[in-house]
């Protein structure tokens, strides 16, 4: 019976916890990082700061899992719609326009995974992502490559170039701090603008 | 007289303030931003933990003094190559060739300018110097559709997307835990690579 109750209290702190990372992905889904507050996170789950630091080893912690979470979300949807093509443009256009189509349609998310200042903690994870993205990437190349349909290149370079290109050429559409662009430019402008850069730049015609 | 030792006071203060500045990038420059502690720059100029936070308001603002400090010398050398060249083709070849080359030698300073986990106060700082460098790119970018050298294109999101391209290229080669680049490819290589991409992304022949 101690046994049971073990579990049994482990699976109800699991969904505290569970509870208090699903609010934390809101505050950061409607405000970014800083408005993630254990205040306020602990606010809304109607429960205590010190409640809220019992399930995590810090607000660096509780950010950073917050982070997986989202950046998982993100990489699985990408993954996904990746492997329903095949070819290297194909998968390379399913790469570039889910990554994009996403990050415009939950902006202050995408803007807080890829960008927002936050603790050094985040930005560690930040760097393994963008090394899932790149490996995915760099297998579409290669792929690439082997069918004839792109010329021989370092495909390493060419994936991490094509990652950082997507995501600093989304910055000016993801910031809350709205940059230089043209009212008249769609977000399927965009994502097509991105699109047809990515295919030039690893060797696609035009 | 009052006057003077006042001027006199203050030019010693910024003396002082520099030296430690100086020796703060130079640690920054030997092991990132995790290796310029507070204590380890007060031991190295012989003065007291105190005394350095009485020229800066904290670590975070010390930090982002050096950073700037290293961000500015890099962009002043990225503008400088850019303006003694002419045609879009030359002086997106300087920017880029610059930017790469002095970042794969002074590898470990470069990858705490544009990647290194650190303090949120020197994220928002690179926000910045990111954005000078895509402005400079766009001034590129736009003379060479008016000059018919390149393609119509959105400039802002070409000259963010090359950037992106050109820093996160050049990770793998800074990081200081080495990526799986073939020991083959020399420096000159991987400054080409990513040349060659960056021409074919905006739409110079390959």
């Amino acid at each position: 019976m101690a046994y049971r109750a073990t579990e049994k209290t482990r699976a109800a702190q699991a969904e505290r916890r569970e509870v208090l990372l699903a609010e934390a992905g809101n505050l950061v889904a409607a405000g970014g990082f800083s408005a993630a507050s254990v205040k306020a996170i602990a606010e809304n789950c109607g429960v205590s700061v010190g409640s809220v630091y019992s399930y995590f080893d810090g607000r660096a912690d509780l950010l950073a899992a917050v982070f997986r979470r989202g950046a998982d979300q993100e990489l699985n949807e990408v993954r996904m719609a990746v492997a329903e093509h095949s070819g290297a443009a194909d998968r390379l256009r399913a790469l570039v326009e889910t990554f994009a189509r996403r990050a415009i349609r939950g902006r202050q998310m995408a803007w807080s995974l890829l960008f927002e200042p936050v603790d050094p903690r985040v930005d560690e994870e930040r760097l393994v992502y963008r090394g899932s993205y790149v490996e995915l990437t760099t297998a579409i190349l290669r792929d690439g490559i082997e069918e004839g349909e792109l010329p021989e290149q370092h495909v390493g370079i060419a994936a991490a170039a094509l990652i950082g290109a997507i995501s600093e050429s989304l910055t000016g559409r993801l910031s809350p701090v709205p940059v230089e662009l043209p009212e008249t430019f769609s977000d399927d402008d965009i994502v097509d603008a991105i699109l047809q850069l990515c295919l030039r730049a690893v060797g696609f015609a035009a």
